[in-house]
C-alpha cells in the first residue's frame, strides 16, 4: 500500500508518497497559505495530492491514507488542533476537514513527534523501539518513543524536553515564561546568546570575535565551526551547550532507558564537535547500565524526517481501520 | 476470575487472592528463605498458595494465574532475574521455576513497577493512564506508566528516577557510583543525612536538636514532625528535600505529561508538610499546561500496593493467553 506523508510548516507544506517498505515514490512541496487563519490549507493539500495522484496514474485503491504532522497543540485521537500559532489554526478540526476534502482516512500528530517516528522508521533510530529524538533548532523540540509508540501524555504535552529546567538559578528567561530551560542554552538561539555574552564579558583574542567584527553578528554554526578550530572562547560556549544537553538527556535516559538518542536540527550539523562533549556529560549523568545500552547519533533524514514519519503514522495507525 | 498477587521482599513474601473487580479475597505472608541463593523460594510460594487454595476451597479453574514482583533487574518478557541482591537470585529463570512448581501461568515485573500498577488500579492513581509513582524510602524508587503500560526501556532500567542528578555540583555520593542523585537528598536516608549536617553546621536552638540529644539519632520522620511544628532548622531541611524532588518531577512531567503523581514510601507519611512545598517547586519547574493537568497525591495502598499491582499484571497480561 502507499501512504501519503504531509508535513505542515509555517512557510511550506512538504508532501510525499511512501510505500509500506519505506520507498519514497515522489515528494514535493507547496506554499503554506495562512490567509483566513489557515482555513484554505486542507483544500490546498487535498487538491495538490489528488493532482499528483493523477499525474502518477496512482490507483486510489492502493493508497491507504494520509498521515500529517503540524506544529502546535494537537489532540491526536480526534485530529483536533487546539492552537498552531504559525499557521493561524485555533480550535480547528483539521482531520475532519481534510478527510472530507480528500476522501481518504487521515491521522495527525505534532511535527516533533512525526520527525521522531521518521528517524525511528528509516533514519538514525532504525530498529530502535525506545528512542529519544531531540531537535536543536530555533528552539529545542522532542519526540519520545517507548515500545514503538510516541508518548503523548494526558494533554498532548509529553516530550516538551526543551522546557526541562537545567539552570534552576540565574537561568535566562525562556519563551515559555519559565527561566533556565534547556532551550535557553542548547538551542541555536541559546548558543548564539551565550556566545554574544562571552564576547561581551571577555577581551580575549578569538576567531569568533574576528567573525563577529566582520559580520556584525554570529550564529550557533559559527560557534561550532570556531570550536572545531580549537578557538578557546567558542569551545567554552560549545562545551556549555553540550553540558546542559547531557544533563537533561541523562535525566531522561534514567527515566526512559532508550536504546538510541537521535540529535537533529540545525545545531546537529556540528557533528562530532557536539557529540564528543555531549557523550562525556551524558555518561556523567546517566547510570552505567543506562549509558551502556544507549548510543547517541546525528539524525540522518534531514527535512524528510517529517513526511517519512507522517507516512509511518498512516502505515501503522490506519492499517487496522483499512483491513477491518 | 481470581488473580494471585505475589510481592517478594528481602524478609517476607506477601501474597493475596484478588478478583478481576479488585476485591481482595485473602492475603497472607511467609518468610523469605534466602538459603542456597533463594532457590527454595519458588517452591515455598507454590506450596503456600496451593495450601491456601485448598483451605478456601477455591476451584483451580477460577484462578487465572500468578503476577509476581521482585526486587532487582528483571527481564519482564522472559521472567528471568538478572540479579536480585537481597534475595540471592542471579541469572535465575524464576518464571519457569514457579510455573513448573505451581502449574499456573506466571508474569513477573520489578517491585517498584508493581507498586505503581497497584496504585493505578485501586489506589491514589485510580483511573489515570499516565502516572508517575515515586517511592521515598531508604532509596527513591519509581514506576512510570504511560497509556496504561509500565515503561521498561531497552534493558529494563526505565523509571530509575532516584538516580536523576539534581545537584550536578557538590552533591553527596550515591550508592550507584554517581553523586548528587535525587536519592541522596529526597530519600529517608538523604533527609536524615541533610538534617545531621544542618545540626552540625549550625548552633541554633531547635526541637530537632533536642530530639537528637535525647535519642542520639534522628530520622526523616523526626525532621518532618519537627517541620510541622514550625521548627526552622527542620523546615529548611524538609524544604530542601521538597525542592529537589520538585525539580526532578518537573523535568519528568514535561517529558511524560502525567495526570497524576503518586508519592509513596515512609517519607510520604509527612503528608501536607511534604506536599505543600513540593507542589510549589513542582509548579516552578513544570510548564503551566503540564502543571494544570497534573495532581500530586499521597499513595493510599501502603504495603498492599505490591500484591494488588501483581494481581493486575495477572489480570491484564495473562488474560489473552487464558482466553486464547
Amino acid at each position: 500500500m502507499i501512504n501519503i506523508g504531509v508535513d505542515v510548516g509555517g512557510t511550506t507544506i512538504k508532501m510525499a508518497f511512501i510505500d509500506d517498505e519505506g520507498k519514497m515514490l515522489d515528494k514535493w512541496a507547496i506554499a503554506t497559505n495562512t490567509i483566513d487563519n489557515g482555513k484554505h490549507i486542507a483544500d490546498d493539500i487535498s487538491s495538490s495530492i489528488l493532482k499528483k495522484m493523477k499525474q502518477l496514474s496512482l490507483d486510489p485503491s492502493t493508497v491507504r491514507g494520509v498521515g500529517l504532522g503540524a506544529p502546535g497543540f494537537i489532540n491526536m485521537d480526534t485530529g483536533f488542533i487546539y492552537q498552531a500559532v504559525n499557521i493561524g489554526w485555533k480550535n480547528y478540526a483539521l482531520k475532519d476537514a481534510l478527510e472530507q476534502s480528500i476522501g481518504l482516512p487521515v491521522v495527525i500528530d505534532n511535527d516533533a513527534n512525526i520527525a521522531a517516528l521518521g528517524e525511528m522508521w528509516l533514519g538514525a533510530g532504525q530498529g530502535a523501539k525506545n528512542l529519544i529524538c531531540v531537535t536543536l533548532g530555533t528552539g529545542v523540540g522532542g519526540g519520545i518513543i517507548c515500545d514503538g509508540e510516541i508518548l503523548h501524555g494526558v494533554s498532548g504535552m509529553a516530550g516538551e524536553i526543551g522546557h526541562i529546567t537545567v539552570m534552576p538559578k540565574d537561568g535566562a528567561p525562556c519563551n515559555c515564561g519559565k527561566s533556565g530551560c534547556l532551550e535557553t542554552v542548547s538551542s541555536a538561539t541559546g548558543i548564539r546568546r551565550m556566545a554574544l555574552d562571552a564576547l561581551d564579558y571577555n577581551d580575549s583574542e578569538s576567531i569568533l570575535r574576528d567573525l563577529f567584527e566582520e559580520k556584525g553578528d554570529i550564529s550557533a554554526e559559527d560557534v561550532f565551526n570556531c570550536a572545531a578550530k580549537k578557538d578557546p572562547l567558542s569551545s567554552t560556549v560549545a562545551e556549555k551547550a553540550a553540558y546542559y544537553l547531557g544533563f537533561a538527556l541523562g535525566a531522561l535516559a534514567v527515566t526512559i532507558n532508550p536504546e538510541k538518542i537521535v540529535i537533529g536540527g540545525g545545531v546537529s550539523h556540528a557533528g562530532e564537535t557536539l557529540i564528543t562533549p555531549l557523550t562525556k556529560y551524558f555518561k556523567r549523568f546517566a547510570l552505567p547500565r543506562v549509558f551502556d545500552a544507549c548510543t547517541i547519533d546525528i539524525a540522518t533524514l534531514g527535512n524528510n524526517a517529517g513526511v517519512i514519519g507522517a507516512a509511518w503514522l498512516s502505515k501503522t495507525k490506519l492499517e487496522q481501520k483499512h483491513t477491518a
